[in-house]
């Protein structure tokens, strides 16, 4: 932001159109962390702060020891959302120009991402009471939020790495891309499936899917490695 | 932001005070742009969660099913609030300068925005009885509130491109700024439409209005295509 | 206690610690931008939506009737918070160093503007009845957390223009810097005299206080101008 | 899971690769910095404006009266989220280069950041009769997690500071690292003292432990000045 181009700058030149042009990359970029900021920031807000008539130390531990379900889900979501920014992060140190549909795309994105205090917030409202109850609602909302999260990024991987629309430029390499692009369509993938284990059996069991997650990640890495050391040593 | 200079600047040189002209106009672009994220992340926070005593999930869904208006409401004002993000981006991709004006009309056109949390909670709220009640006072409100953006945004194209200002170096070609400047003026007029119908027939039918946009848009970049071919052709 | 100055360090590329101390500078700035944006959009948080019962026409426009003085007070807050951000804007398009005493003053102001939206909520709940019962708390409190933004306001630009500092280079010219300094004390001295005219008088009359700026802000720009013409031509 | 490591990414043009991971640390930065923003702001939301049914200036002032143990937390947590701010930016004027680690540990940090408009409200709703009622839990929990702040920004004093990691080109020198690390983790450690004596003696006796913080910070400093001083005089 502070860093200039060598001699002032005529306006006419194509020189400052490109620093222009890279200045309005860098505000999408600035514009999503700001919305991400403010979304990760917001989480907290929907655990509200005890009010216990008779404040004694066993009744606001009794106050505070309601909340936990909250607090998980707080970690959970802020977790997810940290885990997003930083693939955000690592995706755009990959792209150099952006069109009309990243825009877009990115906005889609920013949406989900900013649906998710709502969704954390009623997840954490009834995660207390959702395994023994059996309670669907909460968390098909929040799986099918965390689900446009995750989509809608494979979506801009693949939209980035489409080497017609010179978005990255060198372009990412064919390890590196084939691996981000199965990763971010598996993890919501998996995410997904606890919807029908939830229905199938119960929500207690559809709970421990996510926990498959590092497993198949593991799996998948190995696979692609291995044909691209096969194919490069062919 | 990451281009470098290739000497040190010396503070003296006219060319530090460019450079420190560059990032005073950037930084009334990022401030723009945090107002933007704050605004669109809070629309969310006049969902409120539903609080359900006896929690299943058919008595989940039916609240779920209540706040469908307000998911609605939002989701058109974040496409709202992100549209003009992007018109905003894309205006001050254009500009190199900027005067008092401008500071004043970007803080005066930032206030509606600010204001899009409000009126669209207030719309949300009685979105679900609006077209039944036939209530003209939540639609007026946000009609009125978007017009200000809108108009607002129209008043800030006009002032770029004043050529005296000469706040856009090179200046933006006359196509563009004609198109730019049309749209910006139509679709606030568009909706301000909406309460005269509301009035003389009912809201039900007022908020069918904005669907004539996209058709009346394409017209209008038809014939303003057409007129300067035709003018380059002679 | 943090803070306690370290001898500058000796970087091996001198040109990149230049620059990392520009970025140092903008970060502050850029820091001071989002708490400014965040203070701006916080203010329309407190205007509760109305939540009417039975809604028509009538009651909604009644509700937002008495919505009004707390409208009144968030324009001028977002007036007030918009002033003195282009004033900061402007301010640090002076300054190309910092010090720990510019970070601490720029926090304390920071302060003063992140307790708006509090000030400004507390002013607009009783504004409708202030004159009538003739309150003086709420004025009170709103005038004080104003004089802290604008005395903090004036302590920055006497520290930014100290000579000994050297944290503007280029120093500003003596004309500027002089009308920023008067008008920095001027405009939160005369907020203050709301509070003895309140006391002596009432708020009705206190209100009307503020109109006597624009005059004496000219006033003072006129003298200072001629003082300075005659001292030039001198 | 999504962080594997994956090689570095040849580029075409080296100078390219260096300014967008230039960039990319900025966006770390800012991306804090923003959190930080909201952080500090949201504090001031727990500060509820006196709903007062019939307002005179003496219930008003009863009113604010009952506030102020809340102000008083609000002044302290800005105060230290402020300077940890201030740290976060000194750190980051060291620091040249980032990796995955450093990225989960910022976000760690800004995990214990967001959590403090939480604590804060929570100790100012009891700050009140906390010494009178010698309530143990909302001081617990506020010093806890302030010690999640200061005990995570030592670890990335450390983490930094690995020569093998060359996360600062050049090394922050030795007197200036020694005093950072200790402080930063002798700041949370005095912090952390209330909790035993809180629990051996009471509340009202434990609120005094942080104004040791000054004299043990002075003695420390003195050691290791004189420590390095012998060292190079040697």
């Amino acid at each position: 932001m502070y860093l200039k181009p060598i001699k002032p700058i005529k306006m006419s030149n194509p020189l400052h159109n490109e620093l222009k042009k890279e200045f309005q990359l860098e505000r999408l970029i600035l514009f999503s962390d700001a919305v991400f900021a403010i979304a990760i920031t917001l989480l907290v807000i929907e655990i509200k702060i005890p009010d216990v008539e008779h404040p004694t130390d066993s009744t606001l531990l009794y106050a505070l020891h309601h909340l936990v379900p909250k607090f998980v889900g707080f970690i959970i979501s802020f977790i997810l959302i940290g885990l997003y920014w930083t693939i955000h992060h690592r995706m755009f140190g990959f792209v150099t120009a952006y069109d009309k549909r990243l825009l877009i795309l990115n906005l889609v994105f920013l949406f989900f991402i900013v649906l998710m205090p709502f969704s954390n917030g009623f997840y954490g409202e009834y995660a207390g009471t959702m395994v023994a109850h059996d309670l669907k609602t909460p968390l098909s909302f929040y799986v099918l939020n965390f689900c446009g999260v995750g989509f809608t990024n494979y979506l801009m991987w693949r939209h980035i790495s489409n080497p017609k629309k010179k978005l990255t430029t060198p372009p990412i390499d064919n390890v590196t891309l084939k691996l981000a692009k199965l990763r971010s369509v598996l993890v919501p993938s998996i995410f997904l499936l606890m919807l029908p284990v939830a229905f199938l059996t119960n929500v207690g069991t559809a709970v421990y899917v996510p926990l498959l997650i590092p497993a198949i990640l593991r799996l998948v890495r190995r696979r692609i490695k291995n044909k691209y050391k096969i194919a490069t040593s062919n």
